[in-house]
């Protein structure tokens, strides 16, 4: 970088990470429909134009929001133990819902794809691209011979997050510790049952 | 009864259900935050003011139309077999979730459940007067030596409809039966592990 030179690739990108994460701070704060793009703007610190050039309806914004979501990493335990390596993800699935942010953006895409069939679609794009990032854990499992060949990662994971989701949006009962852990071993039994596995 | 004669207890129950069920309409179409007394009189067809007379506020209505609907008595299976009155149960769960109205139910109860620390209440009220109907399901299965002595039968029920609820809530996967036979099967697996056992 020469001194005083001008990076619009640079800004162009920190702008665009403060408007994508404006949109899900947005969006949990306030649900998928009380949210515009002027109130998004307001909260990068961008004027509304800026906004509206690059993303025409708040449907885009949150679109491309999730896809970015869906994109980060996350930390995938690798610890030789199948049972040990589950616990540490519903663990970290817990961390999640328990945090404040956390619950309000699942509580703000579960009315988000009620209320459009292109969030849907982005929403089910968002947990392929989750699930496919677990792949591994099962799949080393699987070649350790702790769990049946064929499981799917994907079901597996599924049923681990399930039961923690269902305590915060259905049952209204706590998020703990022994919960996450208890979801971790329903699914391992279930997956070594077989019950992942294609017939 | 005589000819002529006013039976004021059984108009006041005619009308204390039709104002019940259509609050619980009103909930599914219109979400708890857009439901009003007045709506729901209207849905009703009677006047706001005998609305008013019984409950004062909305969430008073929203509230005693729970109640109800947690003690009105489900169908409870009883094959013989615990594999079987799981399925059969998953798939009740899975009818409820892939109709209009019962998915619009579910929706409006999340979301209720998340605006109001005592519609909360309340839910978990609810979820705890459902699973304790399907106790006798679990308690005949440890007799028979199916499942280990002390299985929790409101673990083993929530576990099975979990899978189902994330689908529609957070997934957005179709509600199948292949879905509902899964999700009965992965609960009876953890079960019969003793994953829902108190240690």
């Amino acid at each position: 970088m020469r001194p005083g030179s001008i990076r619009p690739g640079g800004r162009t990108a920190r702008t665009r990470a403060a408007v994508l994460d404006a949109t899900l701070a947005e969006l949990a704060d306030r649900g998928y429909e009380h949210v515009s793009v002027e109130t998004i703007a307001l909260r990068a610190g961008v004027h509304k134009t800026t906004v509206y050039r690059r993303w025409r309806t708040k449907e885009q914004l949150v679109l491309e929001a999730l896809r970015a979501a869906a994109e980060r990493r996350i930390e995938i335990p690798d610890s030789g133990d199948i049972d040990h390596d589950l616990r540490a993800l519903a663990r970290a699935v817990l961390a999640t819902l328990a945090s404040r942010d956390g619950a309000a953006a699942v509580r703000a895409l579960v009315a988000a794809t009620q209320s459009s069939p292109q969030v849907a679609r982005v929403v089910r794009q968002f947990w392929a691209a989750r699930l496919a990032q677990v792949t591994p854990i099962v799949q080393r499992a699987i070649a350790r011979g702790q769990l049946p060949e064929g499981t799917s990662a994907a079901e597996t994971m599924k049923y681990l997050a399930a039961p923690l989701f269902h305590r915060l949006l259905v049952t209204a009962e706590p998020l703990t510790e022994a919960a996450a852990d208890q979801a971790a071993a329903a699914a391992l039994a279930a997956a070594r049952a077989g019950v992942f596995t294609p017939t």
